[in-house]
């Protein structure tokens, strides 16, 4: 975290120092915050990640909470770091900070929420850099090892035949993103219920666990879900030279999914598949293998589609064996 | 370089192909971009840093070309890795993008100068972000490796006795930037002088080579001059444990410095002491490396001062002897 030609506030640097201060270091990191650089041990291979989050883009600052802010600039990265098959050590956090600053309550909150989050996954923020700036952007690097016994999962390793597996349950976020716009749809389901879905938007959990287990359970080929099945499907079907066929009625749904769906005029399975930020994980396993993966991998496992010879990349949805266009439905193409 | 909540324009999503397709893959990159992660050889111990550049705080649009941006942002980072005596592998560049982002020329020459400052160090752009945003935001990630049969060096490990030795010569940026600011005081020196001296403004030179010979020669602590002489030495010898002694006169100073400072009414060597930019290395090496250090580093190395017991992090500065005031010069005290 090395200071910036001077031009810091007194303020940058205090946030520096208080960052610093309360960063824990944890095993992996030899050296975190305070050097020219950090050292990191990752056994041969270092699996290197970045992302951005702009104010306005991907969040503001009106609807998101800094603590909330904090947890999902982190998440997402560690959920990069998961989708390799592959466990997180440290992460790296750039901080711009808006024409005024953030409070130092917002601060300490935003550390907190990926605190709190690194914690959970044994990281260590290691180092980055704070500046002020225009506007409050975050750009977060995580850095991770090959799990044990296990290489790097790329996205390209899929074959025909293989099952695209999905962990957990689709359409929380989407669903999540949909009460927090529209509070009125909240009446449809439980409290709980309610609160679970908006969690799922606010505050992704990233798959560490059953990353870890698909690479050792022989997964072929993995990518997390930040834009949806449709376009993350093309995305591993197209690295794999391979065409992708998903099956509607297969998605596992999020509790609640249906009938916020449902209240907001929306099909749930089409939101399921082109909903994004649920960062479950999409992998493609050779059949053999998806037996053990599913003693192995912590919570749902579920096949929803495979790996055809066509066109590579081509996404054909289906719904008992009948073609289903997306576009209806909201669908994006990938460019 | 994974996609962002389908919030992207397409000439977002345009301009990350393009990036992706020019980006050259060098040794020790095993998967570069388009993955949820890039895969780097590095040998154990992966050396990490991450720098932010943000628009009217470091550069501005109207007076810093984009090829001089993208070198410089990827220069500062491979600067601290080279601080560390350290090889630099590969680097992120996350982009947040202004509003009307850039043209397609910008955005060219801005990766051009970076992938030339990374061809010459073996160095591959291999992930990274692209979003728009409220202003241009560059976040620079690098990760390198430990050179060749010698550790990481970390600031922490110089000790009384042990001479502080710069790479190169110094105020050569804080001259670039007079001039840059006061073009008529280009008149002090020869054309080919003062362009040099800009272009150590514009385009740092990153002391790769020189920082691992200094780890490989027996550097005990190292940093880079982002700061000037003054501050970082403070932070060094902070980090160390003792009170550095810095000798003004002994400072080497770049061609034409002295010449400019005299023009701008300024000392030369307080200038050079405070100017910060220079990404020399300053490295603390116990008497005996001295000689070997100086055969092994490329370029100059000059003892500018000393080690001491004492109040650490203290910096005396002193002339023939004398100490000197450096709050009369500039000085700014490091928090």
């Amino acid at each position: 975290m090395p200071a910036k030609g001077g031009a810091e506030a007194v303020s940058e640097l205090a946030l520096i120092e208080r960052i610093g201060a309360r960063a824990r270091r944890r095993p992996g990191t030899e050296l975190g915050i305070g050097d020219d650089a950090a050292l990191l041990s990752v056994g041969g291979t270092a699996v290197v990640t970045q992302d951005l989050l702009a104010e306005g883009v991907h969040f503001r600052r009106a609807t998101t909470s800094p603590r909330d802010l904090g947890h999902k600039a982190l998440a997402v990265n560690l959920s990069d770091i998961a989708a390799m098959g592959a466990e997180p050590v440290a992460a790296f956090v750039g901080l711009c900070l808006p024409p005024g600053g953030l409070s130092d309550d917002a601060a300490d909150e935003l550390y907190s929420g990926m605190e709190a989050l690194a914690e959970r996954y044994g990281v260590t923020v290691a180092g980055g850099d704070v500046t002020g700036g225009p506007a409050l952007v975050l750009a977060v690097a995580a850095v991770g090892r090959a799990g044990d016994g296990a290489a790097p999962v790329r996205r390209s390793g899929g074959r025909p035949g293989d099952l695209l597996c999905v962990t957990g349950a689709l359409g929380a976020s989407a669903a999540g993103l949909l009460l927090l716009e529209r509070p009125e749809l909240a009446g449809a389901v439980p409290t709980p219920v309610a609160e679970r879905l908006r969690a799922a938007h606010l505050r992704p959990e990233p798959r560490v666990g059953a990353g870890l287990a698909l690479g050792r359970a022989g997964a072929r080929a993995m990518l997390d879900l930040s834009d949806g099945l449709g376009l993350d499907g093309g995305r591993l079907a197209r690295a794999s030279g391979a065409r992708a066929v998903i099956e509607l009625d297969a998605l596992p749904l999020a509790e609640g999914v249906a009938e916020i769906a449902a209240a907001a005029g929306r099909d749930a399975r089409l939101l399921a598949v082109s909903g994004g930020e649920d960062y479950e994980l999409l992998a493609a396993l050779p059949p053999a293998a998806v037996e053990p993966a599913h003693r192995a991998v912590p919570g749902r496992l579920t096949p929803v589609g495979r790996l055809e010879e066509g066109v590579p990349g081509l996404v054909a949805v289906e719904r008992g064996g009948a073609a289903v266009d997306l576009a209806a439905g909201g669908w994006e193409h990938d460019v």
